[in-house]
């Protein structure tokens, strides 16, 4: 058994990671570290994992923690994640980062986009940004891994085949995405309160959200030039999940069944990626608790109008799923191990 | 005291309308009309109007309906309305239809949409679109009024300024719309029930839905030349209300604060509409079980796009209270009577 | 039009107050008052009420705010609820307390239930426990009315018939009880976030919670001799509404319709409780949104045991609509003004 | 790999089944059989599971069937299933029937019960009632195992250690218990519409729900004479899961403490028995999607009262991953195989 230590374990992401290797057949989860909770026993904070993980929550004493495990993934806030992060791979550990800190190619986009300085722009030339139905390869070599954001998971995802099948061109991509509640991580918050937000649904940071520039940088790789994308998140009453509607305008005549026959030769093979036929439409229901991503492109003659459905798990393939198949990859284990199942239907 | 009927009084938007005219300070319910109840008190199939409205349900032979009020509403289901209401206008009724059936200007259309043939098309030529912002003084003259669509509604209403201003061309309106689970009428229907749909999320007729030619009929009035509009449709887990997100691309420099002021300017005096200022974006929430449409635009500069949010409640804005504020006009009563609270906001 | 102000307007039950007072006939708010949102406008924290009431938050300096209005309802919490509704009783001002402040008849009782002193044990002896089915006449004369709780005011108003029907005797009642998430008040509070609250249920202070007290005080005048109760509340993941399930075991042989005939018999002419008849179940969907309280009564014959539903808005009639109730009897008006609609069923 | 079948595997439970099974180490299913869907891809119905089992339905034929698999988890509706089962048993086969047609040693409380006649009586006889921390070594021979209902289980596993204890007599014992939506099945059904049980909370079957006789019975065999419980069933507003308010009146001087002993002790070794301490308290979410049952006793000094909290999932403890622990057992595999993971926590 692998060692695995989960920094940032007591946040969403954090404590779903700690789910999913408690039960995984290769890893054992020897650390959780807690700055909010340092001392208490993990199952007393998340009741759910009582006599499956009670472990008690390290401080997040970098020399302590190390020694525990192999490897680690960390659930950090941007920012925070950087120093330690940095040292751990320092003491030679494989991690796997949540936070944005090492998404970016260069210091600057993410200083800009951020509002915080990175220390360690060295270890953006090293680290791989963790999508493995794209980076395999790089994954597999990876001491340090940047787990995708969310949002730019469920858009990249959605949109890899199209960008790369030069049925497009640039400048005319328009994401409309929707959040579950759990994507604002454990806090407690007015804006999320249970009486706030049931029954709601609105908008959020309309024009600017952070995850665009993430979303155009691995994009315009891709594409092989600069792709801008417009991108509105929204904000929905369900727990988990996400679900991107994506509008593509183009000059060339196309069709659904073409589009779905694109989009399967690219995912040839890929257990987490579901093209679906026509008429079969992605849902949060079918993704939530998994590390699937559900997808189907759609041709729209009369507007000339590619509209992709793209659906994911937020906390799954958009953070904690998607964190434990990079480690998989990293440590050559079956890829699928451990979070090959199917969500909860109901 | 008016006396006013319900046609279809057992569908959600018949019973809203029972529910908001029982307080009405004018109208008196004096007939509620139900195929499938007739014969049935209605508080006992919408417990919550106990003491409030026990009426006993009629059927819908039209002599005895016609007899027991000066007005109806019909909230019966498209092509099922045409007759009836044809028939109540026949009798010198005033009628405010909630189905699609007199909504188009050409028989043609509606047949094309529906798919169902119109019997009445002189009546098309009379029956005034009631969105009463834009069409009141018509309304006030009217004996049978179409009321609108809950997704044209919210639409129309986000549109109608920005249409109308010069600001942008034809050819780039984008509406990626948002509705509560009601908006799929009260049957047993395995896809709405609770265990199917809370927590999920999902767009549906993602291609073609019914209200898009609405939309653009009646945009096209506004234009002065043809509109077209693409539009997306998606179901969220809440009951009532609707969000719109809507993308317009234009090539005129501008601004959020200059589209607010022109906002602002456009329904200047309407109660009911409200123009939110620049970071205080519209929620379903804010609208829910109201008479209001929020609304406010925004200019992404980097895109040269704005975007307009738009929510209304699709039961009632989007239908019911929205058929009293029709009947308040075509009365001569303050349009506001029995209409003008704020929504619970728990 | 009397003036009326509100204290504590930006917590839950304070903005129900303002939101139903807004609409009410012949009360006019012209006083909101909030520690916390000082000086902002009501409208920009309760976004529902934009164009409906744009007041600006008062503090609560008790001689700027007695000026304002000519009677208040306090929603400020229990111990802050003391000094300024004596103040306010001090300058003439009639006040509907929702606080537990004046609840009890012995300063003794309030102490040892809420662990707090009582400044002010003289006005306990003029203050009116505000239930008006079963205290009605004292409440006219009042000019400090203690709104009751909203499990008492729940199982008060389920038990009250049986108390005094002699059919039971005392010792033998056991009271579960269900709130709606709102009970737990407007606070960011990380156990009421959506991601904690949605999907879940659970019983809190299942021995010892507060209302015990209040409702055993009731009871036991009610019935002439100390009654003593078993409650145990519990969370379910709605917004608003509340509904116990009380047990009271007797040897008199009885049986449903005799108790349907007594609880009848007892609340004829109440508007506002509506007892349901054998099969008709009370539910908080029915009330949800109103001051209407459904109460139906069973009679297990296996077991010798009567079985009470009783349902209301914790929100309504367990706070701002019963405290706006008691403000029409104070003021004379009609009982019902301002209250008496039906809740939203969706 | 053992071959598992699933008849009425296209309901809620049975699907449940499907989902556990298709990620077992040792089980491998090879049949899902459903009348309403024979002919359709499994995957198509429930499209979580696309790629995960996508089988076709099969008919019930029971000869086709039974060839298909080693052993049957049977989800059909009581009355429906015990010919099948019986027809299988009679082939050799292994059969875990989630219906009620086993439950009972008697055909008579059966059709007393059920209303329905019985017609393999002498299969009662072999049938063991399968709660494997009860019954494990029964289980254990057992070819027939009767899956106990979802409230048996949650009241029995939470009385069964103060049953067992001495300290309390017959008589005394209530059961106010509240299950999530997915208890009343798959169907479209008007009043579980999403519309209608948002929101809602209610009792139902508030005398005489048919889990009763199975309760006291069971309890009865406990107890070694008979018991008599009062059991009154909630609706709330969450998917799955369940949870049990059980009131026991005694005589006897006791403890929280001491009761958490005497449990712990009951359950001691049980992996799925998490006795929680005093002040940690059972809830829905802590149990929803597992094979847990979270309990504790508290006692109530004033009242001599003992109150247990009970919660597990209607689903999962309540249906269909107890089927699977005690396929588990007949097959003398780690009781926790494939069901031993904590349930998402968001």
């Amino acid at each position: 058994m692998v060692r695995v230590g989960i920094l940032g374990a007591t946040g969403y992401a954090g404590a779903e990671a700690v789910r999913i290797l408690a039960m995984h057949p290769y890893f054992k989860v020897t650390a959780v570290a807690s700055k909010s909770f340092e001392g208490s026993v993990f199952s007393d904070i998340y009741t759910n994992m009582k006599g499956v993980c009670d472990l008690v929550c390290d401080s997040s004493d970098i020399e302590a923690i190390a020694a525990k495990a192999d490897c680690f993934i960390s659930a950090l806030p941007h920012a925070a994640s950087q120093k330690i992060v940095a040292s751990l791979i320092g003491a030679g550990k494989k991690v796997v980062d949540l936070s944005a800190d090492f998404r970016y190619s260069s210091a600057e986009t993410y200083e800009r986009t951020y509002g915080v300085g990175h220390e360690f722009p060295e270890l953006l030339k090293t680290a791989v940004y963790g999508l493995p139905e794209i980076a395999r390869i790089k994954i597999k070599e990876a001491a340090l891994i940047a787990n995708p954001g969310c949002y730019p998971t469920c858009s990249i995802l959605g949109l890899a085949p199209l960008i790369t099948s030069g049925l497009i061109s640039t400048g005319s991509i328009n994401i409309n995405a929707v959040s579950g509640v759990s994507g604002a991580g454990r806090k407690a918050d007015l804006n999320y309160q249970y009486c706030e937000t049931d029954g709601n649904f609105a908008p959020y940071k309309i024009i600017g959200h952070r995850h665009t520039t993430e979303i155009e940088e691995q994009l315009s790789a891709l594409m092989g030039n600069p792709v801008v994308v417009g991108f509105t998140p929204h904000l929905a009453p369900f727990k988990r999940g996400m679900l991107a509607t994506i509008y593509v305008d183009t000059n060339t005549q196309s069709s659904t069944e073409e589009l779905i026959s694109i989009y399967k030769e690219y995912y040839k093979g890929e257990y987490f990626i579901r093209i679906r036929e026509k008429g079969d439409i992605p849902s949060v229901k079918a993704v939530a608790g998994t590390n699937f991503a559900d997808i189907t492109p759609l041709y729209d003659e009369r507007l000339g109008r590619i509209i992709i459905i793209s659906a994911i798990d937020n906390l799954g393939k958009g953070a904690s799923s998607q964190a434990v198949q990079n480690l998989n990859i990293m440590y050559g284990f079956d890829e699928k191990s451990g979070i090959a199942g199917a969500g909860l239907y109901i």
